[in-house]
C-alpha cells in the first residue's frame, strides 16, 4: 500500500480528519508533507492525533517507522508558506462553496506555474469554485474514501476546464503514493462511489421501509454475503465469473430480472422521518448511540487488519 | 465458521456444485449427509470434486479433518432412499418451476411428519412449486451464496403457507451448522441479495453505459473502495458510523442528495446488446474468456483467505 518512494513535496489545506489521513498518505509514501489550517485547535491537535494513527499502523505491520513519518510532516504559519514551491496541494476544507471558492481565488495568487490542485471535496463538483481562475485548468476534485491510508480508491473528476495533462499528473502521484486513483470522464452527480452506495443504500431503505427485512439482516446480507467478494473484486467481475460464459452470458440470463426490479423503484420516495426514526431506533437497540465513537476505531482497527491481510494474500493466492 | 456440532440426518437433493456446497456445510458441521441426484454423471464426479475442495480447506486452516467430513457424506441410489427418516432436506434441483414442483409432488409422498424443506431457490419464490401438498407448511426457500462452505448468508424466505415453526428450525438448523440467516418476511422478486446486487448493478451499467468511467474502474470504486467495508459490516452500520450522531444524523446530511441521485434514474432501460458487447470486449481485455475458469478459482481461494482472515480477527481487533 505505500506504493513508490516520492521525494516531492505537497501541502495540506485543511487538517481536519481528511487532511490528516491525507497527509499521512503522502508522507508514508516519503513526501516532504506542509500542513495549513486556519483553525489553531486543528493544528494543535493534530500531532497527537497523527502519533495514535501512526502507532495502530506500526502495531497493524503496515508502516515500519513511524518517527521517520512524522518526521516528514511540518505545520506551518500560513497559507504562503504551505503552498510555497510544492508540486501538489491536496485541499480538504469546509465541504461548502463559499468556503472553498474563497480558499482558490486566494491560492491563485500563491502557486506556481506547475502545482496541481486536488480539492477532497466528496459532493461539489470542481467547476462550482474553481472558475476563471489562472489555475483553473490545474485544479480537479481528488476523492478519497476516509481515511485515505487505509482505503486506497480517488476519484479523480476534472471540470470542464481541468487539462488532461493535470489529470495525468494526480493519476500519477496518487499511483506513486500508493493509492487507486480512478478517472472519471466529466462532473456527475455524487461522482461515482456514493452514487454506487447511493443505489445500494435506496434499495435497503425502501425494504426495511416495506418490512422485508430487519436493519440487521438487510446488513448481514452484505457483511455475510455480497461484500465477501467485493472487497476484492469489483460487481463487473462478480458478474464476469458468475455465469460458465463470462459477463455477456451472465446479462443475458439475468438482465430480464434486474430490469424487472429496476422497473419496480421508479418512483424514489425521500426518507420520511418516521422512517429514519424507525432506522435510528433499530441501531440504537444493536448499538448504543453511546457506543458510536469506540464502534469507529473498531472500524478502523477492522480496515487495518483487513489491508493488512489484502496485502499479504494479494499475489500469493 | 463451523458452528455447534450437530448429529442430524440431512438429505442433500440436487448435487451440482450448488448441492455439493451444502453437503460440505453440513458434514463438516458434523451431520449425516445423504446425497441424491437424478444425473449419473453428477453422482460419479462428486467424489473427485468433493476432495479437491475439502483439500483447498484444510490448506487455508478452514478444516482440520477432511476424512471425517467426507466420511459422513453418503451418495445414494434413490430420492427415497436419500430423504427417509432426515429431519431436513436442502434441494437444489435446476432452476425451473416445473422441474420443481414435479420434484415436490414426489417429495409430499416420501418425508416424515416434522421433516422441513429448504430449497436454494436463486429467484423463483417456494410459493410457485410447494402449492397444495401435505408438506407446504414446512417448505421455504433457502438461498444460499455460492460457495456457501465460504459465504455464510442464507436468505430464509417463507411462502404463505410456510409455518413460522419451520422458518423457526431452517434458522436454528442454519445456525447450528454455522451458516449465517436471515428472515424475509414475505415474498418478494430477488430476495433481498439480489436486490441489493441489482441495484448497485444498474447504476454500474448505466454509467458505464453513459460514459463516465470505464468498466476496470466502476470495480476498482468496489474492491478498492466500498467493498472494504462491506466485507465486515452492512451497509446501515457503514452509514451509522459516516456521521458523529449515527445514522439519523446522516440521513438528514445526505437523504436530499440521495434523493437527488435516486431521481436521475427513473427510466429503467435494458442493457442492449450493443452495451452487452461494449462490457464483454473490456473484460475479455482485462481477463481473456480462456483464463475465466482460473480466475473462478483464484476466486475462491481469494474467498477461503478472507474466511480464514475474519475468523481470526472476528474478536481480537
Amino acid at each position: 500500500m505505500s506504493g513508490e518512494a516520492t521525494d516531492k513535496t505537497i501541502a495540506i489545506v485543511g487538517a481536519g480528519l481528511v487532511g490528516l489521513g491525507w497527509a499521512i498518505v503522502f508522507a508514508r509514501a516519503g513526501c516532504r508533507v506542509k500542513v495549513f489550517d486556519h483553525s489553531e485547535q486543528i493544528i494543535e491537535e493534530l500531532p497527537g492525533q497523527l502519533t495514535t494513527i501512526l502507532a495502530d499502523l506500526v502495531s497493524f505491520e503496515l508502516l515500519d517507522d513511524a518517527e521517520a513519518v512524522s518526521a516528514r510532516i511540518t505545520l506551518t504559519a500560513s497559507l504562503a508558506e504551505a503552498v510555497r514551491d510544492v508540486s501538489y496541494v491536496q485541499e480538504s476544507v469546509l465541504e461548502q462553496v463559499k468556503v472553498k471558492r474563497a480558499l482558490y481565488a486566494e491560492l491563485d495568487g500563491l502557486l506556481g506555474p506547475d502545482t496541481i490542485v486536488g480539492s477532497s471535496s466528496s459532493g461539489i463538483p470542481a467547476s462550482q469554485f474553481t472558475e476563471g481562475l489562472s489555475i483553473s485548468p490545474r485544479c480537479l476534485v481528488a476523492h478519497p474514501v476516509n481515511p485515505p491510508y487505509l482505503v486506497p480508491l480517488v476519484e479523480l473528476v476534472p471540470a470542464d476546464w481541468t487539462s488532461p495533462q493535470s489529470v495525468d499528473a494526480a493519476y500519477q502521484l496518487m499511483q506513486q503514493v500508493g493509492q487507486h486513483p480512478i478517472r472519471i470522464n466529466r462532473e456527475v452527480n455524487g461522482f461515482v462511489l456514493n452514487r454506487l452506495q447511493g443505489a445500494l443504500l435506496r434499495e435497503a431503505w425502501a425494504l426495511y421501509d416495506e418490512g422485508y427485512c430487519s436493519v440487521e439482516d438487510i446488513d448481514a446480507t452484505v457483511s455475510k454475503g455480497l461484500g465477501l467478494r467485493w472487497s476484492f473484486m469489483g460487481p463487473f467481475e462478480t458478474i464476469d465469473l458468475n455465469a460458465p460464459g463470462g459477463v455477456a452470458d451472465y446479462a443475458h440470463r439475468l438482465g430480464d430480472l434486474y430490469l424487472e426490479l429496476a422497473r419496480e423503484r421508479t418512483d424514489p420516495q425521500p426518507w420520511s422521518e418516521e422512517l429514519i426514526d424507525r432506522v435510528e431506533s433499530e441501531r440504537n437497540q444493536l448499538l448504543s448511540r453511546d457506543a458510536l465513537r469506540d464502534r469507529t476505531r473498531w472500524r478502523d482497527r477492522r480496515l487495518m487488519a483487513l489491508a493488512s491481510h489484502k496485502r499479504d494474500t494479494q499475489d500469493s493466492v
